[in-house]
């Protein structure tokens, strides 16, 4: 059994805890090498037994090991841990997409992951260099919304924008429009947001309608995860 | 010259870098009671000297010294730090206010008060226990924008709401209104959000018109920030 605790470059990742490890299970079931177990638990609640439950109609083979929660620097409240196969997806382009450009923030990508599944959005494009969509603490902080998701890298915007295709660029300055005035003609547009510190670069106000979120004069910007969700709540009720 | 690690229960705290010493400085002289600078900087940048003659200017006495940064556990890129007396606010009950009840999360206090200042909400209350909005790791998170709010404690929700006013609870289930089908009536209203992992008690939809963000079934319920953004940015279109 070789194990190690995760780096960005595996092809692999790990689901901590149980509630995520159901989440994986019931989406990926084909994507699990490995489900590992913390022994010897005496006071196994009904929620853990209920997911053990639900692993083993799904024909997931569990092994109880402490080894595993010490390699992998398991929290002590963590009871479950399964090692996964990365999925490799496709953008769905007849869908609305969200492009981040750069993210770097784990938290961010993880909260704007569980915005996309609250408000419709299925395909989430990652234009790099970018934080691991896959490193657990993204996966944690999307609550399991990652399973849910199509996510395609891509290593530069015009490798991903190669058809034409709506597009609204959310910059923080300028002669952009404000998301109040905005609306889609089409119901495969894209959602263009920059990284946290560096924003959008002034180029993607060619590639794409510069669009903005009002805000008064005593804050430099909203937090990314914020920005993007308050958008896609307000694009999913215009479609 | 004694120092100690930020416990909450200090009457004093500290805000860590150059950036946030500024805003501290230009919205609060009166509070700090004393800077410290990290000490032989070879490469000051042109931002860094910048604030420290703004600071100057506001006749705000700067120590050099390592001591500081050593025992306050500064990170390494850390070249400012203010120690400040915890200002001590009234809400002004003609505006409106964000209630937070029992929030637990120092990040998504922190980015909740970002997104108040940018959509206009200068009052926010704080039910007890909850996490300290004036932890370093808060003001953090704010970008300064925790020294543009009045905030103010609680230690239960009767005693904030002694007197009549419209309020809105945010509530995950049932027979709620959708956030797109409620205004307010008067320009005093309260926004009332509860802790991340328990949402408010039932008993808010009898103390306050429960209200909740519509969103799709694979998801359990928005990241707490993100839920009391989106709120703040709908509210503050319909005053």
């Amino acid at each position: 059994m070789k194990l190690s605790r995760y780096k960005h470059d595996f092809e692999f990742s790990y689901a901590f805890g149980a509630t995520l490890v159901l989440e994986l299970a019931e989406t990926h079931p084909d994507l699990i090498t490995r489900v590992f177990l913390r022994p010897n638990l005496d006071k196994q609640g009904d929620k853990l037994r209920d997911i053990l439950t639900s692993l083993q109609n799904l024909h997931i083979e569990i092994a109880e090991t402490a080894k595993a929660f010490n390699v992998l620097g398991a929290k002590d409240n963590c009871l479950l841990i399964a090692e996964f196969k990365k999925p490799s997806s496709t953008l769905d382009n007849s869908k609305p997409h969200i492009v981040l450009v750069n993210p770097s923030d784990a938290g961010n990508l993880g909260t704007i992951m569980r915005s996309a599944v609250a408000f419709g959005y299925e395909n989430i494009a990652i234009i790099t260099p970018a934080v691991d969509p896959y490193d657990p603490k993204t996966i944690r902080a999307s609550m399991g919304a990652v399973f849910h998701l199509n996510i395609q890298q891509f290593s530069n915007y015009s490798d991903y924008q190669n058809s034409p295709r709506e597009a609204f660029a959310f910059m923080l300055d300028g002669n952009a429009k404000t998301l109040n005035d905005v609306a889609p003609t089409s119901t495969n547009y894209s959602l263009i947001f920059g990284n946290e510190a560096a924003g959008l670069p002034a180029d993607f106000s060619q590639l794409a309608t510069p669009i903005f979120i009002p805000q008064g004069p005593n804050v430099d910007s909203l937090n990314l995860s914020v920005a993007a969700s308050i958008a896609m709540y307000e694009f999913s009720h215009k479609k």
